[in-house]
């Protein structure tokens, strides 16, 4: 167990922090996870002492925590080039792009699709960035390309217009196999060249083809991010609490399995939600229920003993106004207070992630560097 | 002493609390402050054991925070109609809209000297709005009317068209009282029904008329908010622990001033500091330097035993752009998570404060409330 950097808020007390552990262990050992598709990681479950019905899994926390104390508390991000090389889980948190965004706007108003073009300007907005300190994955979907193989025309973007670190692609693990056969990663001690974004499907549920990437970027020495990315009231509880005791229930059984195919390869963990409203029926970024979940969810990261993820300036609106301003003003301050060491969406984001735009990515870091002509009110 | 709501977020441990307050003792004993063409208030703090050199006064810290400590610790801001009475320093923060702005704009893209009729309109506003619990005062300058009478004309928007608290006017000492006459207050222990503007002028100075305006509310027993407004490399030292032991001694003459005049008036206290750039020769609003000494402000200020004073979205955007809203999100989230009790500047602040926006106030407002359709996505 280490603790947060001592800048950090601590927003929940021990007392706290320990009954939403208890409440994570009884739900994974009273409701389980569900494992779908993926007989080799129920079989894996049972052998570490998980009780397997059916798909679903219910095994111990603490057994999940043993498994997650073999993870390096901090380790070494490649970059392309060794002097982009950066630490994740040290004095200061690493910036990365937003991440899964289909659409982009890499030339003013000409919002649409995503593709490669896009993806070039968005590869070569982050190795300029004084701010960012990787090149991300996915700046947006190159739809132009073929689905079969984009993820490596995207890949080769990153490799050879960047020298920063980079992630990987989890649109399968084949794919993934092979974006890190291009990278020519090798396994490392202490460090890894590609990460990868694991999301658990709340609530407490793994799809296959997540859990597949996760094995095969272990088995390949490289590393994982495992997110529950929860809707309050749509995939998880509408309390902060109940909340918190789900996400962290399923980043465990994550983070867990990343150790169980590989003991010490990299991981990040991520906890975050935001809150599903039932009259607009769609997710509303930058309110105080994602800033408390963040700050809680980087304290019981932390106390699982691995770096922690948290969000950057995303938003719900479609444009960069007051409103995205404010939203991501409020996400990113709440990661920065929590004493988050990877932070995931930083730039560019618009429209709850659908869309990649160039012009907020500007924006956004010279608003963070606090280099805006406006912000010195000429 | 009396501590932040248990909510609040200690930004500062016991040892630098002392720290600051142990240098803000020795700048009120060693260098004194200037007070500017006030005899009265020279002769006052002579009474007190200040130690008067010309026009500067020397006095000891201690004795300061024992004239503080007879300041209510919470008080009832009477409204024009007693079911608005709020209570500054209870539960839930206080907001006020923007004070001392100018320039209007309460018609679309008409931006301007203020006149009485946006006056009205700012006035109208801030009656409807869900947010407020006050109207303030000065919500622009009506300068359509003549300059000795247009307290009075403003005033009386307030009096005849609200039924919330209002501010009053330091335009001048008789001004104040004409307003407070024209307001029918009275005295009354444990409440006030205007609430005055007192600024010292960084660094280590009160002028005359902020004096006399003091004097002249704690007579009639009428509110002050006392507050030092910092420029950090221009009236104010750049450092933040400098910033903070400046503006404390400041506000600590002013504050025991209030009780010495009349023991138990209610009174606010606020310390603010915004960084001025070098480079462009004008005030940055929103930076994290404004926010770490508005955390440690309110700390301060509690500390002495009195409400404290926080600041809502201030930006030094011109208009209600990305900036603005990143600028005001993080004001305002760091008065909000220091546990200030009366949040001046809520909503519809522009360029520094020059200007008071009907459009933005009410985009901040429905930005606070979480009403945007933006915020939906939608």
């Amino acid at each position: 167990m280490t603790s947060a950097p001592s800048a950090a808020y601590a927003l929940l007390e021990e007392k706290a922090l320990q009954a939403i552990e208890q409440a994570a262990d009884r739900i994974l050992a009273e409701v389980g996870i569900e494992i779908q598709d993926d007989p080799e990681t129920l079989a894996a479950l049972a052998d570490q002492g998980g009780v397997i019905t059916e798909n679903r899994v219910r095994i111990r926390g603490g057994l999940l925590r043993e498994r997650i104390a073999r993870a390096p508390r901090q380790f070494i991000w490649r970059g392309n080039h060794p002097d982009r090389d950066v630490t994740v889980g040290g004095d200061r948190p690493v910036f990365a792009p937003s991440y899964g965004t289909p659409n982009a706007e890499t030339l003013p108003g000409q919002r649409g699709l995503g593709t490669l073009e896009d993806y070039q300007a968005l590869v070569d907005a982050c190795e300029q960035s004084t701010l960012l300190d990787s090149t991300g994955f996915l700046l947006t979907i190159a739809h132009d390309r073929p689905e079969e193989t984009r993820h490596l025309d995207m890949a080769r973007l990153h490799l050879t217009r960047s020298t920063k670190p980079m992630m990987g692609t989890i649109i399968s693990d084949a794919a993934l196999r092979a974006v890190v056969a291009e990278s020519g990663a090798r396994p490392e001690p202490g460090a890894c060249r590609l990460l990868h974004m694991i999301n658990a499907t709340p609530p407490l549920v793994y799809q296959a083809n997540p859990l597949r990437c996760l094995r095969a970027a272990a088995e390949l020495g490289q590393g994982s991010l495992v997110s529950s990315y929860m809707m309050m009231g749509a995939t998880a509880p509408t309390t902060l609490a109940g909340c918190l005791a789900q996400g962290l229930a399923e980043v465990m059984l994550g983070l867990a399995l990343t150790q169980i195919w590989r003991p010490g390869v990299p991981v990040v963990g991520g906890l975050f939600a935001i809150p599903f409203s039932m009259q607009y029926m769609g997710p509303i970024f930058g309110g105080p229920e994602s800033q408390l979940v963040q700050m809680a969810g980087v304290q019981l990261v932390h106390r699982l003993g691995v770096p922690a993820r948290g969000d950057g300036m995303v938003t719900s609106s479609k444009n960069n106004d007051a409103q995205a301003g404010y939203d991501g003003a409020n996400t990113l301050g709440a990661a920065r207070r929590s004493g988050a060491d990877l932070i995931l969406h930083t730039t560019g984001w618009l429209e709850a992630g659908r869309t990649q735009n160039l012009w907020k990515f500007r924006s956004d870091e010279a608003i963070i560097l606090g280099r805006s002509p406006q912000a010195a009110g000429t």
